[in-house]
């Protein structure tokens, strides 16, 4: 037996998110049913974590058990071409690794990094609109991101995470959250010269719609409806209607899933502007 | 009356180009039944030129007259915002003027540049497939050049239009051919180092599907299949079928239409390696 970790990326637009549901095609459903075209044999494939419907992915991380047999001459390396030539345009498996039978692309993982792009214009923007959340309001980022330093470290985020949730143990650890001005980069046809603010938020691991409800909390405090200081009120409150707006998927991309060891998360370059622990 | 010239971009990719047709909708179609909603009467709009199924633009140009009594109170810049709302959200009006009663789009036009954006790189690529030609093989961008230097100045370019065109004069004058590596610029969600070949190509005006060829034989130059003195040859041969494929229309975008005064191209900037006439 074969334990097999897969790295993808996935245009999410078209899917009811990762997870495998009984109405509407995931992510989940599409990779095992090409798994299964390829070994000739029904395949689960465990992942991380699940992404929402809308949300993007460059580095989802998942495992499938195969049987040695069923692989044939087939080496490791080449399951990444074989799969893809299988998998629809908007999947990608861009790397492939055999692993120890014991692990777990969940359990195992220690960090999560999430990234966010707004397009912050008033201009009408017509390409790329599921890969970016447009807001027109002018950002104060020094605030934003005096803001942000309340949320990291070892907190209850119970406030930043959506009411329909398991009742899960609501504490995560936010390792680093980066608020930073860019080209706005939606296509090479034009480049917009700081007209994208990007978040990325790196945790232990995140709670349903924690990101989201972060990013929109962090824009009403740069928009200057609510002072950065209210940000350390709402966490504290541990009460979801503190909070702002759950901003739109299409602008979520799960960037990277670090193990103890073997994967690297790539950095954010340029003005990044990294919030320390308050 | 006023006569108004519009700027606009578009994503292409839900339009049976520019032009109205009996079946499939077209941007022009789109515009002028917006305009009737806003104006409460049937407005006719004409477009600098075509563009095909799935070309996208960034500089379209068109005009249209009304009579001054149907603008009522509305100024002329605040029909752009007047109009964005009534438009979907993949047309954009990025410029109004108010222009004398004789400015013609068309006939007025001295220039045009267009865009083709090529990813270039073996890795699938999930995001803003609508926005690029994914060509594998590696490039030789000097040879390229080469091939372009040939057709820099005024040619007979009827090996470089499609053959379903209308009988009209096949001599145009390109004025200038970059061809740049570049970052790939899909998303800010990745950054893909040097993986985009882009081209830009501006002309006095341009046959049907020119700009396709050429990056189609100039892409075979820069896999070595063809020398670039056989570019020379094929120009020479004003035969259509000595060109190489139409590239698709997806990595095609209309950057900007010159006008003798008032409209500038955006400059194509970095390692443009511009082409002069050989």
């Amino acid at each position: 037996m074969k334990n097999i970790k897969l790295t993808l990326a996935y245009n999410g637009a078209s899917y009811h998110g990762w997870q495998i549901q009984p109405n509407g095609i995931t992510v989940q459903s599409v990779i095992e049913k090409s798994l299964e075209r390829l070994f000739k044999r029904k395949i689960k494939v465990i992942g991380q974590g699940r992404t929402d419907t809308g949300v993007h992915a460059i580095g989802q991380v998942a495992s499938f058990k195969v049987p040695a047999i069923a692989l044939k001459n087939m080496k490791i390396p080449q399951i990444k071409d074989a799969l893809n030539s299988v998998l629809p345009q908007d999947i990608a498996v861009m790397d492939v690794e055999s692993v120890s039978l014991g692990f777990h692309p969940r359990f195992d993982a220690k960090e999560r990094a999430y990234r966010y792009v707004v397009y912050n214009d008033h201009n009408k923007q017509v390409f790329g609109r599921n890969f970016f959340y447009s807001y027109q309001y002018k950002l104060n980022l020094s605030k934003m991101r005096e803001g942000a330093r309340y949320l990291v470290g070892e907190h209850d985020f119970s406030s930043f995470q959506c009411k329909k949730t398991d009742n899960e143990n609501p504490v995560r650890t936010i390792k680093n959250i980066t608020i930073a001005r860019r080209d706005f980069a939606v296509s090479n046809f034009l480049k917009l010269k700081n007209k994208a603010v990007v978040f990325e938020i790196t945790a232990n691991a995140f709670l349903y719609n924690m990101v989201r409800i972060i990013v929109g909390t962090l824009l009403d405090v740069g928009k200057g409806r609510i002072e950065p200081q209210n940000v350390k009120k709402i966490l504290a409150g541990k009460d979801r209607t503190l909070a702002e707006e759950t901003v739109p998927a299409c602008g979520l991309c799960l960037i990277a899933v670090r193990y103890p060891v073997n994967v690297k998360i790539p950095p954010l370059k340029g003005d990044s502007g990294g919030c320390k622990k308050y």
